[in-house]
């Protein structure tokens, strides 16, 4: 079986576990207080051309995410997010076990616009009943959506336009940052220019754990390690998390990963769209939503395991293929062949 | 510099790592729901003879602490705790963010007695303004206790029988079982048996990280992984926690590096009692606790690197001493030979 | 000008007030401890025909849902409530404040059918990601609901068959619950046989404030007073909310209240008719929601205050008209002569 | 039987019954947004010398404590509280359900004294693993404590330098304001000052219900309200708490019934004296703690009730006495004659 299910199904990129390996003995300060943690901050930093920023370090992604939240909003705020946000649908209420509502919006394919973010604001404001009415206190995107959907630079400044306009945190997640950078014109030093917070994701792009938490402005940083270990993201040996990061992006092999993973999904896009096959979403990126025949499925599927994604009608069927940084050129190679043959 | 501050300093244990390096493009079902997972828990329901056990895989403990004891009460119920148990003291109050309150009671060296906590619950239930107090629900014990002390199976009986009188969940955190089980007359089938949850703890004994979160009972089975899922203890390579303690728990290995930790430190107390430095606590673990000289730490310091914990009088310091599963035989010869000659 | 914005402009009906007065000098135990709620508790438990219900006085309906909500969820349980319901949307997230996700679904006008209940928890049973997603645990219905919809015995015995197929808790929010008696062929023995829990709402039908809230199940009535006592519903002057609910209560004061505000209602709802006003909702009971044109709307503005609902087009506006238990028959009779008129 | 033992056992003062009785037909708008209640606040605002104060009625003093804490702290933050604090002790961990931890400190009577609040925060700043603890971040104090002991300006003074220097909110809880006005040299303005948030207790001083909260900074106020209703405590007849702080504050009211009901209790304490019974606490307000022979006890139980606080031997008992607004100048008399009797 061949895995285009997930891009998170096998362990570590061979450098970042070289890395692991090699620095396995060394001693170190546990909680992120050690040398490697210091180095891959500091390359961030470098990379998104943020001297100011603090760089965090967390186990998992539905931690940084409820812990950011937690640190931004008041208890009265909530949190702007598509209606199929990641926080929205698939963290188990863990924002609203942090006390915080989201506030959902209808969003194609998981991307917010500036003008509905813009609307839902000023309605709260122009409401009478405002204080009865959870307040928006911070803007949730994922870059790239649920749905592999990436913004562009220009709709990433006209929502930060609308954050200052009404003093919402913008708060960016970045679980597949490494394909959003490849597949749009949005750069780490936009990031750090246009968010108050991201996360630049390992999981899905080769450690073994771990995102990157960017903070580039005062009020979220001031004390965010006693929240990081408040919501149990704080790993005793936290230098894993250094490690693995520095391996990730000293040479620019987070780049490539995140290149190499969108190259092979558009192939696949490309053997879609020749086969007349609709896609559920245009992504860009390494998920790609394809609408089949039911029987073709049936066959791909003695070959491929993919994501069931729903039945658009009787004889259809759509799914998601992911690449990943471990999908291989050869398996990529065939499972073309084998859709053009179906 | 020799490390004897922490047991968490190096990496994971060769043979942990091995089986990680081994597995590492194997590609699995995320979230806990592979194979390794699968056989890890098996093997863990042998161990505890418990076949009913459930057994969950979390990253870290304090993410198992808050979790478990987030399962298991009603909002007006509180955690029984030590003074000093890692919950009410050290995770920047973890558990009060879930909405509980810590009731805490004097212990010396973290060890809670049956009989103090049945007088707290008989005065509860006696109390005519009961319904304004939080409710005790449940026990936090600590085996070893943050302070190396353990229990004897007696002794946990007896707290069993007044958790039954009073209807309270009782949970061990076992962050270093590995030494409580050698050092103590308790086994791991009397945990099964005594308490409704437990861990076995990975981190300090030999892997990069991880708890098993042993459930004994159904009232906390049920559910539990939606718990996991929210509270941000749900790892998307979920696998990585199997591997490591199937290779950690399948032939001894774990029982192996709790006895020679708990060696290694006898022979260190040993050292100090010769050298006639008191003990701020009895432990039979690996947590040795001497207060020395100032002198005397201050020459050690040259080569060893200790934690610092506290100042009995002018010129004198305790200070603890750890061994951990990467403590080598000729470090602990060097070190007790330098104590002598100090 | 005449009050018809709403129905809580004014105090207590003179009965409830004569008593407050009589009563005051006395003394008793606080915290609902006093001879009046326990009198109240046993008058509410005979006309409910259910001796086993357990019977507590809130000072408010934030509270009071509040309250419930987190007496019957787990933690990874949300609450199914209408999008419009007032736990989702008028009360600044104190749902989520407890922890608590408000699961919405679509109903015109607030009513929930129990299809829709049924559809949400067998797909989220079917789910294969379930444990990433809130598990639906209640049921959150008004009655009226907050556009004066009721629901009829049948409905709710529906509703009743979805929660016990799917271990749901059933709560029924009664604000304005002598509005739904008058309005509807539900009795209070059938919510009581119905529901898990209920609230009888005082501020709305002549208290001054208080809800008496109902609890028919164990689970739910075991240390219920813990938890009004934790989330500040618990009055020291409890007696307060006896004295008011006994003279409510005692010789069908409650049920005239409510039978009156309707009747009123209905000769207002006669008279948008005849005028050809159509109505937003198609409400049996108190609150109204005539859609007028703009000029007749400013016409009578001029003498009666309204509640504002929203512009369906450029010229005609939705409003809101209440009637209450201080709404006089001559005001109602001049304002019908006056929409006649406009 | 004469009623000593609590300060809430009757209604609202007959002044201030006489001004809900006239208002009561009034209509106005809801949740505090009336004239009655603006006009209390600005009594208040004047009274306290603080035109930029803003002030809330809140109904109950759980609500009121729990939620300017929650107002005030991040959620790694405690509030620093006397271990009998209200907060601590008695309100079935309300704090620690809005997330919050209490950091209790032994206080003699409640009261807490600048230098140990200091040490507090000096040692959390010292401290190495600061970002495992709970981070001091408010002051509670009670005025009087709930052993009815008192502040000194000099006092509070010391405590705000401290808040100042550690950047705490310092939070007045004036349950029993009115006495510790006629107990102490600190004034209304000397707590507007001082405090950046307190409350002014109308229950236990002649209304039926209700606490005035002033806040005094900025930060504080802002979308106060917001919290006020997401956590229960606004009133949808909201006028009610305006119309009765108004009439207990217009003329002296309050300051007259603070000033008699410690008189009353002054002439309590100095029977006691005379008798030889000694005083749990020298309190100056208007709760007296002597400790009795059982006889005695036993022989004013018949007549008197009161309430129980301990057995500090096997002959004697201590005992709580409270003055209140509607106690009678003749029953202090009776019961003075009776302690020299008995």
């Amino acid at each position: 079986m061949l895995h285009f299910e997930c891009d998170y199904a096998s362990g570590a990129h061979p450098q970042v576990l070289e890395r692991l390996v090699r620095t396995n003995l060394e001693e170190s300060s546990g909680y992120g207080e050690d040398a490697y943690c210091g180095q891959a901050a500091r390359l961030i930093q470098a990379l998104c051309r943020a001297p100011q920023a603090q760089v965090h370090f967390l186990v998992g992604g539905t931690q940084a995410n409820l812990t950011v939240i937690a640190a931004a909003l008041r208890p009265h705020q909530g949190v702007i997010s598509a209606q199929s946000g990641h926080i929205s649908d698939h963290e188990t209420g863990a924002i609203e076990a942090t006390g915080h509502k989201v506030l959902t919006l209808a969003a194609e394919g998981g991307k917010l616009s500036a003008r509905q973010i813009e609307a839902l604001c000023r309605d709260h404001r122009a409401d009478p009943c405002a204080v009865h009415k959870v307040q928006p206190g911070m803007i949730y995107l994922a870059h790239p959506t649920e749905f592999g959907l990436v913004y562009s630079r220009a709709e990433l400044e006209a929502i930060r336009a609308v954050a200052d306009q009404y003093r919402l945190t913008v708060f960016l997640d970045g679980a597949r940052l490494a394909c959003g950078l490849a597949a749009s014109d949005v750069t780490l030093p936009d990031l750090a220019r246009l968010c108050d917070a991201f996360t630049i994701g390992g999981t899905k792009a080769g450690t073994l754990f771990g995102e990157a938490m960017v903070l580039t402005r005062d009020r979220l940083q001031e004390d965010f390690r006693y929240l990081i270990k408040q919501r149990g993201g704080m790993l005793a040996k936290g230098r894993l998390l250094g490690v693995q990061f520095q391996a990730l992006l000293e040479d620019g092999l987070y780049q490539r990963i995140g290149r190499q993973e969108v190259d092979q999904a558009m192939r696949l896009q490309a053997a879609f769209q020749d086969k007349g096959w609709p896609l559920l979403y245009p992504s860009p990126t390494n998920q790609q939503f394809p609408i089949l025949p039911d029987t073709a499925l049936e066959a791909l599927q003695r070959k491929y395991s993919v994501s069931w994604m729903g039945k658009p009608d009787a004889g259809h069927t759509a799914v998601r293929f992911c690449t990943s940084w471990s999908t291989r050129e050869e398996d990529v190679d065939q499972l073309i062949q084998d859709i053009t043959d179906v």
